[in-house]
Order: structure tokens, then C-alpha cells, then sequence
């Protein structure tokens, strides 16, 4: 890619009802300008799915700029529901791989909680199929729910056997001081979860929370001269499947997913096997087995193993959701993408904390729209 | 800038109650996908302001996508308020130019009429600053009020006088049988039209309405072996301003579009003297007016006198709204921008049919997002 980040930043994620959305943006963006040693970049991409439904506010791309202290500078809103945020870094990959901007900014932002929850059950179903599936009553619940079904009834598999994800989440979530929930749960408390949709489960969904996470990237060339630890970007890909589960041959396989990771494992030159963590779109818990599959780590029908054998943990063989996830450290919709890609950045620069994964070198972050209708992969690297 | 047009599609602008957002987005695509002579792109970029509001539609990159038959391909929708076609565009270029996507398609896409005005009115104003304007009941035709009260006082002029850029609008409308008016216009009937937020009447705005329009961009060497007109883009370039009008120490100087201006003729090498046609950002006559000034081809204050003097006319010296502009064209928000490009290509084509600038060798479009908070600039020339 010749693209390496040189700048981090992430707010908490949790309801902040007296931050604004321009103010959200704004602490994730100043985080991360401080963390690159530059005052200002050369083009801003907003990643967000629901400003305009839930605030009221569209035109993020200049509002964010003027209030971040850019103003004049390029900017514009990226939106493909909850992958929004990876696709803001994926623009901001494109204009400077274009030659035609130095340094890129990519910041994704979320505020959700201000409103009422069927508001937001409402707005978050706009990243469905509007004339054949929202319109029917399907919600995002829903739609994780008719995936589970069918995955349970295909691969003879129970709810519980989805709980090691849960359990991951929240345990790598409790050791993270940003997440929105901070607490370990037990397989037995998943087990005994009220309902959301059946078969999923409160703990099977990821929750509508506020945050903002953003990222500075440059040529690889630069990078160097400026932050001591460049993460370099390796690998970025997207891709698209239908938006709704009933034009799909087969709503098990995550297309748009393998496209994407397929394409950013060549352009790395890499396998599954020589990824050190994987950031995955845990916004259900079967989406997370299905993501396992779909970048390879997985054969068909298997992903959910990779829990129950605790191949998925800091330790394991493929750590996933290793500050917390969706699940637990919240899923603000359209910065979702980018706090997989400050939280991989962060692990091969050594400063996870006690989210930590040891000796991680290479980490792969895929950011799925609803059911996987948009993918993006960015592969990440140490600076060597 | 090494990017050239290949294919141009767009449909009829008007009130289309029986279209769907995807169907109108397919519309263009398909045409301009049949004058490329191709049937996919590598990526699609969606410009959309609207379509959550009013559609109750987002996660548009992957619907269209897979609705326009190239499922699987990377796709996103891109927003910078009524900027969010040339915005869309300005991605599509940064995206060929990146190495990384052969072709690229950019739709601007709106569908604004099948919600009541107020509905219209309301969703229109989340352009504007959320907190600091719309809240206080600001719309956007009491946005084009402000900036033309205050052009009106600064400069001494009076209402009748921006009646020029209407006529135009509506003369050159008129030849375009995908106008949404195309109903020639008198200067009395100008002057007797109802005030929608004064001074703003009827005349000085341009109207809500369904649309889409598309074009694929490529590398110029490919293009050379892939159609026999391709359009050379010689320079694009983007910038911001403050989105609230109060933050602007002077509000009749559009700092964003003069700086992406300055920027796109810089990267062509060229003067305005040098540009044969402007689709500028007429949603309202006084930001015809300022965007003329702003790229230079009038002295502030100055602006009005090209309407009053003939310059703007199909003959003049810097013809204007060549199509009928936002204002008799029609204005469907994020497709806007896309129009503008299809037209000044057209005429570079030399397939204006009875809209054609004679000798049309090099065109400008601006496309402006509300009051000019985003403003994004391009400049296309006839291959040579």
C-alpha cells in the first residue's frame, strides 16, 4: 500500500448525553493530531451512519473540519451503515495513495443515546433493505436473528454454544478503560439472557452507544520522518453483497467479507496463518463465527469452535474483540470501524495494555455493514 | 490530473412518485455505463444527501450497487449536504488516481418529492448547523435570505437585479427537454413573484425535485482506447468553510469555493479568462452571483452586473446554467453536483444539442454544499 498511520485517537464509548456530536468528533480528532505531532491535515473523511437521523445534522465533513480547527481544508461524510468507519479510512487511503493529499484524517463518530430506543432500532434499520425488509418490521435484531436460526439449524448448533464470543468480548472488555461495559460474564449468565429477537440473545448484541475513534494516515515515506512507530497499512480492501438476506443464495456466506479479505491477504502477500489478532464485526455473535469463516481462520460451519475452544482468546491461536468488541466496548455505528483500527494500531505499537496480545506483528480488522452487505479488511503492520 | 470521462448518464429531473431511489440511481448508471460501453466499474461512489430521511434508505452503496448488476464491487455513499454529487466525483477521481480502482463510477442521487414540503424543508435544513441554526428555526431558503439581504445592502442593489440569472436559468431550461421548467421567464414576471423568506421570492430558488445523474471516470490512457470523446479533467479540487453563517467574518465572500477554484485552475494551469462555460451553484440567484465572484470572473460586489449585462447567456463572455441550472434544470440535493458534470461534459462533447455553447473547449463546474460550507471544483476539457 506504501500507507502508514502516524496518528491514534479514541474516546470512550458509553452515553454521553451532554457531548455533541461536533464535540465527540472533535476529542477523537485532537487525540489523534497530538499523537502524530501535526496541528492539521490535508483532506478529512467523517465516517457515520446516523447523524442526520438521530442529530439532525448532516454536512459532518465541514462542521467537523471548522471545529476541529481545519477549516478550509477537503472534508466530506462516508456512509455505508456500520461499516462507514472503515470505509472513511479506506478513502483516506485512497486520496493519499492519489498523490493528491499528503495527510489524510479519518475520524469516525456515532452519537446514538439522545434519542429514544425505537427511534433508534428505527434509524439503525435504514442500513437494511428500506422497500423489502425494514418496511416488513425487520430490524437489525431481526436480522442477526434470521442469521442465527440458520446457522444453528444448518451446523447443529445451540445458543449456548455462541457464549464463548460473549464471554471473550466482555472479558477482554474488562480490562479495557474505554469500553462501555467493564464487567466478566459467565456462560451461564449468557445461557439465562432475556431475548431480544429470537434466538438472539441481550448478550449476543452488541449495544447502541456514543464514541468516536480517528486515524491519521500518510505515505509510508513520511510516516517515518515524523512518529517514531508508523503502523504501516499493508493490505485494504472493500467489497459489497446484497443488502437484503432474501437476494442472497446463501445467507451463511459472508461474500463481501471473503472478497475483501481474499484481496487484502494478496495485496499483503499473507495468510490467515500469519495474522497475530483479528478485529472482527462481533455486532452478533454469530456474525463473529460467520467472520471467523469468512477471513479464513475457519472452515465452513466451524467458526463457532474457535470459542468454545478458546482459540479466540489473548492467548489463543486468532485473538478476537481483544479490547472488549462491539459487544463490550460498545458499537457506536459509524466509528465502530475505526476503533478496530486504532485498537489493532495500538496492539503492534506495544500499547494495548492490559488488552495486550504478545508479540503482535501483523492484525487484520474487517468492518461489516448490517449483514455484511459492505466489507472493508485493512491489514496493519509494525513499522519494521 | 491524468483522469478522464468515459461515460454519462442522467435522467429527467422532476417529481417521479412511481420511481424508487434505486431505480432512479439505475437510470443513470445504466446510461452511463452504455456510453462507456462497459457493464461494471471497479468502484461505485454514491453522492446522496437525503435518502434516510426522506427514503428511510441508507448503506446506498451496496443497495445500488447490487441493484445496477455489479454485486460484489466496492461501494459507498459520500455526503456533503447539496455538495455531495461533486463530492461523490472528487472520490472517484482520488480513486483512479490512487492505482488502486481502474474505473470508477460516481451517481449523484436524490428522491425529494414524495414527502410533504415541510417534511422537504426540514430534512433540507440538516445542511445547516444543527445546533446553531436550524434550531433557531433557520431553513434554507432563510439561509439564501441572509446572504442576499446582505449582498442587496452591501452593494446597493435591489431585488430586480438578480432577476438576469433566473431568465437565464429558465431561457436555457427551456432547450432542455430534461428540465424540470421549461418555461421561459420575463424580467416583470420575475419581479411580481411571491417571496418565499424575503428578499428570497420564488424565482431566486431553485426547486426540490427527483433526480439522478451519473459519470465513469478512468486513467486518460485508458479512456483514449475505450471511447472515441473521452473528457479530460484537468483539475479538481475541494474545500470548506464554516457551516453556520455567523461564523464568517465576511458572508459574502465564499472562502471555500474560491479556494477549490483557485486550486483546480492552479492544477490546469489555466485563468478564468481561459474557461468557456460555468455550471456554477445557482440554488439560489445570489450564490450565482458570489460563486461568480469567488472563481474570479467578477470583482466583488460585482457579480449581479453579468446577469444584468448579457455575460451569462449562452453567447456571452462566461456562459452560466447552460442546462438551466439548479434553478430550471431542478435541484434534487446530492445529485446536483453530478448534473453539473454530465453538462459541461455534454458540452465539451458537443452533444448540447440546442443548449450548446459554440466552441466549448474547456468547462468549470462548482458544486456548493448549503451556503457554501462545502464547495468542490472541476475542470474538464475536450480530448485532444
Amino acid at each position: 500500500m506504501n500507507v502508514s498511520i502516524i496518528g491514534l485517537g479514541q474516546t470512550e464509548v458509553k452515553e454521553m448525553w451532554e457531548t455533541s456530536i461536533r464535540h465527540l468528533a472533535w476529542y477523537a480528532i485532537e487525540a489523534a493530531l497530538d499523537d502524530a505531532h501535526i496541528s492539521k491535515v490535508g483532506a478529512l473523511f467523517v465516517g457515520n451512519m446516523l447523524s442526520g437521523e438521530l442529530s439532525q445534522q448532516n454536512h459532518l465533513g465541514a462542521l467537523v473540519a471548522d471545529f476541529a480547527g481545519m477549516r478550509g481544508i477537503e472534508a466530506v461524510t462516508v456512509e455505508a451503515a456500520d461499516a462507514s468507519g472503515g470505509m472513511a479510512l479506506r478513502q483516506a487511503i485512497l486520496a493519499v495513495k492519489s498523490g493528491l493529499v499528503e495527510t489524510a484524517l479519518a475520524v469516525g463518530v456515532e452519537k446514538m443515546t439522545d434519542q429514544t430506543g425505537s427511534a433508534v432500532t428505527s434509524a439503525m434499520a435504514y442500513g437494511l433493505d428500506a422497500d423489502y425488509e425494514a418496511m416488513q418490521g425487520l430490524t437489525m435484531a431481526g436480522m442477526g436473528a434470521l442469521l442465527m436460526r440458520r446457522y444453528m439449524f444448518e451446523h447443529g448448533v445451540g445458543v449456548a454454544d455462541f457464549a464463548g464470543f460473549s464471554v471473550n468480548a466482555h472479558a477482554n472488555g474488562a480490562a479495557n478503560p474505554l469500553a462501555m461495559f467493564r464487567n466478566r460474564i459467565k456462560p451461564e449468565r449468557f445461557a439465562s439472557a432475556p431475548v431480544v429477537a429470537d434466538p438472539v440473545n441481550l448478550f449476543d448484541m452488541a449495544p447502541a452507544a456514543d464514541g468516536a475513534a480517528a486515524v491519521i494516515v500518510t505515505s509510508r515515506e513520511r510516516a517515518m520522518d515524523m512518529v517514531p512507530q508508523p503502523v504501516e497499512i499493508i493490505g485494504s480492501a472493500a467489497a459489497t453483497d446484497t443488502v437484503a438476506l432474501h437476494d442472497r443464495q446463501d445467507i451463511l456466506r459472508l461474500r463481501a467479507a471473503e472478497i475483501s479479505a481474499q484481496k487484502a491477504l494478496a495485496q499483503a502477500g499473507l495468510t490467515p496463518n500469519d495474522i497475530d489478532l483479528f478485529e472482527l464485526h462481533d455486532s452478533f455473535t454469530v456474525l463473529a463465527a460467520l467472520s471467523l469463516e469468512a477471513a479464513g481462520f475457519a472452515a465452513r460451519g466451524e467458526g463457532w469452535q474457535l470459542a468454545r475452544d478458546g482459540a479466540i482468546g489473548r492467548n489463543g491461536r486468532i485473538p478476537i474483540s481483544t479490547f472488549g468488541g462491539l459487544k463490550a466496548r460498545g458499537n457506536p455505528m459509524g466509528a465502530t470501524g475505526m476503533y478496530q483500527i486504532v485498537e489493532v494500531a495500538r496492539q503492534l505499537r506495544g500499547l494495548a495494555g492490559d488488552c495486550q496480545v504478545a508479540d503482535a506483528k501483523i492484525g487484520m480488522a474487517q468492518n461489516l455493514g448490517t449483514s455484511g452487505a459492505t466489507a472493508v479488511t485493512h491489514i496493519l503492520r509494525a513499522a519494521q
